[in-house]
């Protein structure tokens, strides 16, 4: 990806033109496939987008029922935004017939620009130009597009298989298409969705011009970014700090390493951040760093629906003691504590079995041994997340791969669901990976968030953890 | 876990009495449900286990058709191994009376030792002088058995659903029952087993004697191990740099933080290791540590299935732009760089697209436009790999949620199979996960390991240089 910054950021923040655009342009070739123009239209078209489509192209009539133009200067009314997915030696010509049909927005597919050459580097230059001179705003080029769920705007060159995302309160945005919906099956998250946007090259809408919009966004209450470079650090820090304040701001940022730091760098022309220098300042700025590619849609699950915690002490219930010292090791990392009970919950709990009021709470030995344990288990799991001492919970639980345990514990989640406000932070594991997904999605459908391993599931707790810290530095 | 350990290591490395034992004795209750006496049988039964199932139990005549013992006296043959899941209380009598009928291993499932507190810590010293007179060996206690794959030995007291594991090269052994059958979904692993053990509390066999007894297993080629404590550091390291010059050694040692190395001395009254100083050691000894839960089943397909890379020059082929830095940061950690291409592989590659020459060789635009696409992969690929300047691959697809390219990406990879001896690991991503899913065991099928992100997959690379580097240097 590179980056070919030259202006001054926008002084007026005018990402609406993009995400709010009630007519738009889709300039490509119509032919069937997974990629292309029929693919952004048939996908506008099943979300329900209801403003104006315009399909642009001089050598089709008509496409999924919508007239063709020929050109943009020959569609009657005015046009928000336009995709652009054409050769890339053919985009300067087309950008400013859109400049001149006073198109706001457009968003630019097509790569072979500044990542791929240096004759790329000279057409991005020109578009750049283009930009300036008329006031467009440019997503990409090199882009797989945004997504409004809100009004159904799918403006994406690739076949998903599905259209209609789940609408929601996390905005999903990455320098890469790998977080946009024809590469990561949003249909199996949990969580809904509000933004999707893939910066491509960020030739000029940049991941500060992004963060600033969907920190006024309304329907956006977790940002979660994947960034390779960062045009504009000091910018960067001084809008998250911002925003961070109010939404979660989870930034997975390559290049941490000194050889990952230095592709980065060769590949943007922009300075190579010290990543111990950045690390302290999303530290001081409040954006919390992810660790892993899979936690761009890991965390936000427990932002999205879960309370945060009240404090820094977990409580643990466990079906194995397998996984002690690994939480503790996890959970130290992010200031989390292994909480005690206090003395009436451990006199509830050492009533249904000996020495159960320790955390971690093991239910494996009654588990094994109490023949009602089943109806037993809701009364162990309220009074430890009752306890005074507990500010947040880590549940494991085992997916029997035969029994019919997993309508009793959603009929006991679906109760205590309603009892408490702490965080409840949920692995499963079992013989029967099947039965572990059916019981995944009973419990997120319940609104408990499941993770696929121990520490990302700790992880989760911390993130919220040091997310509401920042929140009370603030108030 | 708590580990009490007070005699020497024994000379002789006597495990084969568990894993290969002739004639097994099942103590316990043999009431339906998913733990006891009643799985046991069941699980030896249908795993076709061959040796003679000597069922104990005053109380019952008969189960799953065999004849039930009052007790191991009254046992007509001899007995090889006993495992032993009744109340910690009549342990040590039970114990007492195996020695007696010259029983040479014992694996005590029984949890409430000196895990759970004085009096448990008490019964485990006399459970330990038991054995200490006796010479009899000792799994466990608080520990959900063991498995030879080789001879159907399924010797656990949960049921899992499933009985007869797939046979292989790897042994997974852990300080907790979390890597048992009835804990993790061997069904859909590809990697065959070899040997599971859960160490349990160490009483008597510990890390040492398995990695031992491992290291001499002909049928294990790999060993995946969890620890939380380790008994005797110095006999540790000693053993494992021997086994790892033949095997690589994986290992998962929690305690790596202040805190979590605090809770596991408390836990097991050993000294608490300085991580920093044991990572030096195990580096020297040749031990490969993993990082997270997971790589304890993700690694071991690494070794199991795949060649050496001669060198650490790594290519990549990928669909996505997305992931280059991330792989280069990744990569750097284990040593491995980005290779080059020859003129040659480049002229090969160039001519099929413009500027696919590159690494990361990117076919995301050639998918897009190149008409014939799927029929040119396997050049690519086959170029690729054939490079001298490249050592191993990161191959990242795309599974396609509506087309029919799985079957001939199945055929490009049959082919390429036969041609290359350099490691390839691969990450799919996709909109659908149920495709992904069956393109993932497609693939594995033919031998090339699928990872669940870009991290793990270069970790996997990674940790094969390592071994190689490794086994160079003993060479």
């Amino acid at each position: 990806m590179t980056t070919y910054r030259a202006r001054q950021p926008h002084s007026r923040n005018d990402l609406g033109n993009f995400y709010e655009a009630r007519s738009v342009a889709v300039i490509g070739t119509f032919r069937d496939g997974w990629f292309g123009g029929s693919v952004s239209i048939k996908s506008l078209l099943n979300a329900g987008y209801e403003g104006l489509i315009y399909p642009i192209n001089p050598t089709y009539k008509e496409v999924h029922g919508l007239r063709v133009y020929s050109r943009v200067s020959d569609v009657p009314g005015s046009i928000d935004l336009a995709i652009i997915m054409i050769n890339v030696r053919r985009v300067p010509q087309v950008l400013r017939e859109c400049a001149e049909k006073g198109v706001k927005a457009v968003i630019v597919v097509a790569d072979g620009f500044a990542e791929r050459d240096q004759g790329g580097a000279l057409l991005q230059r020109e578009i750049v130009d283009i930009a300036e001179r008329t006031g467009l705003r440019i997503i990409g080029p090199n882009t797989a597009g945004i997504v409004n769920t809100a009004n159904g705007l799918n403006m994406c060159p690739y076949d998903a298989g599905y259209y209609k995302l789940r609408k929601g309160s996390v905005a999903i945005c990455a320098q890469t298409g790998m977080t946009n919906p024809q590469a990561f099956p949003y249909r199996d998250l949990r969580f809904g969705v509000s933004k999707i946007c893939d910066f491509g090259n960020k030739c000029d809408v940049d991941e500060c011009d992004l963060l600033e919009y969907l920190g006024g966004d309304p329907e956006t209450h977790v940002i979660s970014m994947y960034l390779e470079s960062i045009s504009n650090g000091r910018r960067f820090l001084e809008i998250a700090s911002r925003v961070a304040l109010r939404k979660p701001v989870l930034l997975l940022k390559s290049g941490r390493t000194r050889e990952g730091a230095r592709a980065s760098a060769s590949h943007t022309g922009s300075l190579a951040l010290n990543d111990d220098i950045f690390e302290a300042a999303c530290k001081q700025a409040g954006v919390l760093r992810l660790e892993r590619f899979n936690d761009l849609f890991e965390m936000p699950k427990m932002f999205a629906y879960q309370p945060l915690p009240e404090g820094n002490r977990m409580g643990i219930i466990t079906i194995t003691g397998g996984v002690g010292v690994l939480s503790i090791d996890e959970g130290s990392k992010y200031g989390l504590v292994i909480s005690s009970l206090s003395p009436r919950t451990k006199g509830t709990l050492n009533a249904i079995f000996p020495n159960l009021g320790e955390v971690p709470v093991d239910i494996g030995p009654p588990a094994a041994s109490v023949r009602d344990f089943s109806s037993r288990y809701p009364e162990i799991f309220s009074a430890v997340l009752a306890d005074e001492h507990v500010d947040c919970l880590f549940n494991i639980l085992w997916v029997d791969p035969v029994g019919g345990l997993i309508e009793e514990y959603e009929t006991a989640f679906k109760r205590m669901k309603e009892a408490y406000r702490k965080p409840v932070v949920t692995w499963l594991y079992g013989p029967d990976r099947v039965r572990v997904d059916e019981m995944r999605e009973r419990m997120e459908g319940l609104g408990f968030p499941v993770f696929p391993d121990p520490e990302t599931s700790i992880r989760a707790l911390g993130m919220a953890l040091t997310f509401k810290n920042l929140a009370g530095r603030s108030s």
